[in-house]
């Protein structure tokens, strides 16, 4: 390590324009160097960018009555059920008897033991097995730090923005390359109508890690069981770890499997992922858990779980107890009633957009087995559809692109929201498309 | 990338010992190696560790009576001011008016102006300078992603294990060298009764962060005004970034500066993390917020804060939104005052502890300013130390050399805990060190 010292304050002269004078940048800097990895990202994380565009399109037209239709969040109210068991937590941490302090970091015993016995009950997933946190993305990203920096990793193309990002910002990809709109060093395993949304496996090289999301957030797609036996024997045949994310998995209507883990076998090769957010509403309350099973083992024999275990002790203290109660509470029978009742209303939003769009000679997928309508608009560029659908009618979606370049030429649709807005929005739709 | 294809199930075998027969391990392996920085970190976690040594203890000793002075955690119920504000929140969640979704990652507008408000009026740091958290070590983790693998670190030796195991994580460390008890690569700038805690800085070698931790855990030491100003200006010259950790601020009974913000200059080389967790006992409910002022600028002059806002982003997606209706009622005037009646409380234990082991004729450190008490055993081991008390008379403390080198020789014994208990710990003590 080299000493470097530097005065404060020290000038450094950019020329800003040819026709100003130059601007003097008096402001001090650190040595600091950024982590280069920071700066490959390309501009903001998708849903930020969205609020800012919602934003600023408010800004230009302030009486616009906007529809998000956009980031996929939750809008219906929490069942009684559930929030009056985080209620009665938070009371009773004003008692010497209900007072706790640090939980376990992997999360309370009762909520991890309801969580293997609701999800995962004959699949021989144990309570040990189960790391309850404060949802699937912050789990993403600590998966990412636990895996390190040497890892490759494949993605589906369309697919959830923070599998990318995580992987860019902990140094496992190369740059951004503008021409293919994809970063080095990840594999994109397109997803499309033409393949069912299913990828052509034979053409996709062994990587480490493959993130694998289904029901599929943003095509809505769910892989049947005949997929998923395929990607657990790929991933067996590789060596490599599914990371597979199930946090629609309550919105399947069909056949398809809800847990990674009914495909036998895939104890040895995978994790997943899941979530009470979008099942409760718990978006902002934040509740989620990972599910590492004691079989996974790294090449030299080290259990994953065993380093996840450290990880999660080490960069997170567990998920609010206040939020742990109201998991528990979903996970009793009334609460599993209330959340199948929520899901089911977003549901039936669901079928008002699909007939929406179908009506209006659109091609949709998704939808039937997830919150989310792939919308296709052939030829057209996402963000173009994304800022005519906000300009013209005030409805926010989210441009296919944002989630890989495989999404081009679509638009999600989210099915969250109240069902005035959902019947406006398709009226909008209908009058803007018609 | 290298296609690696092995057929599952492959057979390794290991001679696990030469009178028994081979091992035959059967058990399938991915090909994913195992991080090696994972690799890099020593036995447990430090509290977890402790918490198994004191599950052992139990299963020895079913009957024992432990009182745990052992891992910092809060004992005494929330004020009611701040619980009924969450129960509320909650309540409210059930309600079309009252329910929240997605919350901005980075906090809720509301609290992050009371925050500035309430710890950093007139210190020219404003609401969007506040990050809000799930606590103070999470943010750490966070911080060090931000800062990447070349980050280069220093640490005061003892210290809060989070800032060596999140940069052991990170890879910005060479192995573990058991003969000095320290990680290659981290700078330990050691803080001893003789150098009053604060380092000798004309020793420090440059590094680009300084994780500095004031008052101290586990020294409980708080660094004075002029001492910070040197640290300020250590960092300025070298061009390093100071994350300054203040969970303990409100314990600061003298005048020591209660944020690194007071010293001049700070914003432009200083970030700043904290806590609710020892103010509202809020360790279970997770929230603390981060400062990153926007003047603090890498070398190539890019913010700070905007890469964190993009880490924040990708990696978190905001405290529980319960949590940040409790985090606002502890800034309200009732919450305020409730806050330092709980200090006050813990305060009053810490004089009790420093009697006890000041009549037994120890030198003890910190205390003043800080819920912990130093307790020096010149020429024993820590862990020594900590086994002695735990076995002869059941009370748990927290070993020394957990924090680092430089703790070797003293226990750090919280403050946390019911009067009664402390106040029996006094009495057991008084008894095996009379």
């Amino acid at each position: 390590m080299t000493s470097h010292r530097r005065p404060a304050g020290r000038v450094s002269v950019n020329i800003r324009c040819v026709s100003s004078p130059p601007a003097v940048d008096t402001s001090y800097k650190t040595n600091v160097p950024r982590n280069a990895n920071m700066a490959k990202l390309q501009a903001g994380y998708l849903f930020p960018e969205i609020a800012r565009r919602r934003a600023a399109h408010l800004l230009k037209y302030p009486d616009a009555k906007i529809i998000s239709l956009g980031i996929g969040d939750t809008t219906e109210p929490i069942p009684n059920v559930i929030t009056n068991a985080m209620a009665e937590r938070a009371h009773a941490l004003s008692t010497i008897d209900g007072y706790s302090g640090y939980g376990a970091e992997q999360g309370e015993k009762k909520l991890r033991a309801a969580i293997a016995a609701t999800y995962y009950a004959d699949l021989g997933i144990e309570d040990s097995d189960i790391f309850v946190s404060d949802g699937a993305k912050c789990d993403i990203s600590r998966l990412q730090v636990l895996f390190g920096s040497n890892a490759t990793i494949a993605v589906q193309d369309p697919s959830y923005p923070a599998y990318v990002d995580s992987s860019v910002i902990m140094g496992q990809t190369d740059l951004y390359q503008q021409d293919v709109q994809k970063y080095g060093n990840i594999e994109y395993m397109r997803c499309s109508p033409e393949n069912g949304f299913f990828p052509d496996l034979s053409t996709v090289p062994r990587t480490d890690i493959i993130f694998f999301c289904s029901p599929n957030n943003p095509t809505g797609a769910a892989a049947s069981r005949e997929q998923l036996i395929k990607l657990v024997k790929f991933a067996k045949d590789n060596g490599s770890i599914i990371v597979y994310d199930s946090a629609y998995a309550m919105y399947i209507s069909d056949d398809s499997p809800k847990s990674i883990f009914e495909i036998p076998g895939a104890k040895e090769v995978a994790i997943e992922t899941a979530s009470f957010s979008k099942y409760a509403g718990f978006t902002g309350v934040r509740l989620g858990w990972t599910v590492v099973p004691k079989e996974l083992l790294f090449s030299d024999g080290h259990p994953v779980a065993k380093d996840f275990n450290r990880i999660v002790c080490t960069c997170f203290n567990g998920a609010s107890n206040i939020a742990q109660a109201g998991g528990l509470a979903c996970l009793s029978p009334e609460g599993l009633k209330a959340m199948h009742d929520v899901v089911g209303f977003y549901k039936e939003n669901t079928e008002i957009i699909v007939d929406t769009f179908t009506s209006l000679g659109f091609n949709v997928y998704g939808a039937k087995n997830a919150p989310y309508v792939w919308v296709h608009f052939p030829g057209r560029n996402s963000w173009d559809v994304f800022a005519e659908i906000l300009e013209k009618v005030n409805v926010v979606t989210t441009p296919g692109s944002g989630f890989g370049p495989g999404g081009e030429g679509f638009v999600r649709v989210s099915a969250f929201g109240h069902r005035d807005n959902i019947i406006e929005a398709a009226r909008r739709l209908k009058q803007l498309y018609k």
